[in-house]
């Protein structure tokens, strides 16, 4: 076990020393919403966006109103372009929502919060696709309208849909985490469409190029467990895993945010740090775990991989990059802004 | 001539007294955007709304960023449901236009303006269409759902696009209107798709059931024209003419709003009430002009049509009334509320 400020000085790596001659270091990162753009928030205050590639989870995807909504990579972009709403981690800051009030007026259902500024977003995308773009395509022009620099990957332009069983029947992941505020019980978990499901354009050459790769603190069941689920990502992971850093979302045997501790308990998982490192042990060889989980620490290394001991919750900027230098220094990267 | 105020007593025609009897009386109206919105507001204040049809133009709709608009269906609409933004004629009152902005930070145009509360109407109708629901279907789901009994109904639910040849090219009438504010030099009018529209379903039943029909003072060219335009529909007029009155949107050589003049003058037709009397003498055997207009009466009536004088300037709700009840009892047609 490494602590967090043990480990080696900025640029030390000769990995960092290499591209630093070469003048390109690329970080991959695997997202999924609040938790990933927390973290990437701070990667990217001490880390050209430019150099930065992001997998994002679209499993959440849902069509609503006729409109395609993407919520991490919203989350995500929001997040980045810095207009995202901090309060809620999701939106955007002082958007109204009168559009959604009409679509009330007219009798459909609105537990999906949309704004107006928001729907911009939604309307162009859906716009996008229908013109025949890909969802990569999409969010490259979005992104780039919002001045975003970081390559926001979606994990594929395939469908895939995180469906969950319930008592009430199969339901939308996102029906059940926003509409029925994730309270059914879990009866299974699919992600509809995954069998067929190619990796975008770039996700497989950028886990490859890069000189590390973050998992970041998501969802592992149903934001990171998709995006390992897409044909080749797993092995790309795997074929690298020495340079493969996870930060765990459970913290003290709770998730941050979102219902993660149901889905693992369904799955038998043990809602931990350790947990989640089984979940990982074939992809990745470093864990970030919180300071409360110190003592997970060695049954994380027994599991063959480095478990670094750090203060993993976000509250501020501060926490933000202070995590993000540990996951740079664990992977060799020093801090290059 | 008759003066609007020598026009028989309200009811006291042989129609109004069987239908009467018959318990419904129905009026069928030819209508454009704003200008028809006014009088209907008028004639809605003292005839049941669920006896009135409204066959409206749809050669103006356009889809932009995806989304299916129907220009003079929505003035209609939300004139009728009582949230019109009165001081432009258009939109609803109050909303907001944060999604616009979006699409702009997007890199759209956004000469066209949408409110936030606005695009749930052609979010929901894009929606309903992309269902394959009808543009009829869509309008009566929509309107029910704003509390409208009124029967709005598109003139077709086929394809029909007024295109404005000018200088600059051939452009869609919105475009020609709103973005270029009608300035371009007219070189031809026409409309895309006119040869293989359909009436709507009920649309010529409702020509043929009214007890009196009504050509609204919207634009002749663009608005009624197209109206006219559709298979099946000058014909019917013209086979029930003498239970049809229009209203001339022109007063005093002048439209009330809107780029009339310039399209009359470009198709060789006089700029006045009489011009728009030669347009319509074919299918309608009353003309409503204003008394400014007063002079052209004779000139009208030599065209085989009765002339009526009256205030066709809409400005206030007693002025909708009261040109309302003329137009009302030119049909042989009482006060019903």
């Amino acid at each position: 076990m490494a602590q967090g400020s043990d480990i080696g000085a900025e640029g030390s790596s000769p990995n960092a020393q290499r591209d630093q001659t070469r003048g390109t270091v690329m970080i991959t990162a695997l997202a999924g919403g609040v938790g990933a753009a927390k973290l990437l928030q701070g990667i990217v205050q001490i880390f050209p966006q430019e150099e930065l590639t992001v997998i994002v989870n679209t499993a959440d995807d849902i069509e609503l109103h006729g409109l395609r909504i993407s919520p991490d990579i919203d989350i995500l972009a929001y997040t980045l372009a810095g207009i995202v709403d901090e309060s809620k981690g999701w939106g955007i800051r002082h958007d109204t929502f009168s559009c959604l009030q009409g679509l009330k007026e007219y009798g459909r259902d609105a537990w999906f919060a949309l704004g107006d500024r928001d729907l911009a977003t939604h309307i162009r995308r859906t716009e996008l696709l229908r013109q025949g773009k890909t969802l990569t395509e999409a969010t490259r022009e979005i992104a780039a309208h919002l001045g975003i620099y970081v390559n926001l990957l979606p994990m594929t332009d395939d469908e895939v849909t995180t469906m969950i069983d319930t008592a009430e029947g199969t339901i939308h992941f996102q029906e059940y985490l926003v509409k029925m505020r994730a309270e059914p019980e879990i009866r299974g978990i699919s992600f509809r469409g995954i069998e067929e499901a190619r990796p975008s354009p770039g996700v497989l050459e950028s886990i490859g190029r890069s000189e590390g790769v973050i998992i970041c603190p998501s969802n592992p069941i149903v934001s990171i467990g998709p995006i390992l689920s897409v044909r080749g990502i797993r092995k790309a992971l795997a074929a690298g895993k020495s340079k493969v850093v996870a930060i765990s979302p459970i913290v003290g045997g709770l998730p941050i945010k979102g219902p993660a501790d149901k889905m693992m308990r369904f799955l038998g998982v043990e809602v931990s740090a350790l947990g989640v490192a089984r979940l990982y042990a074939d992809v990745a060889s470093r864990m970030i775990i919180d300071e409360v989980d110190e003592n997970l620490s060695g049954q994380i290394e027994s599991l063959g991989m480095k478990a670094t001991v750090t203060n993993t919750v976000m509250k501020t900027m501060i926490d933000k990059i202070e995590l993000s230098k540990v996951v740079l220094s664990l992977l060799g990267i020093g801090r290059r802004r």
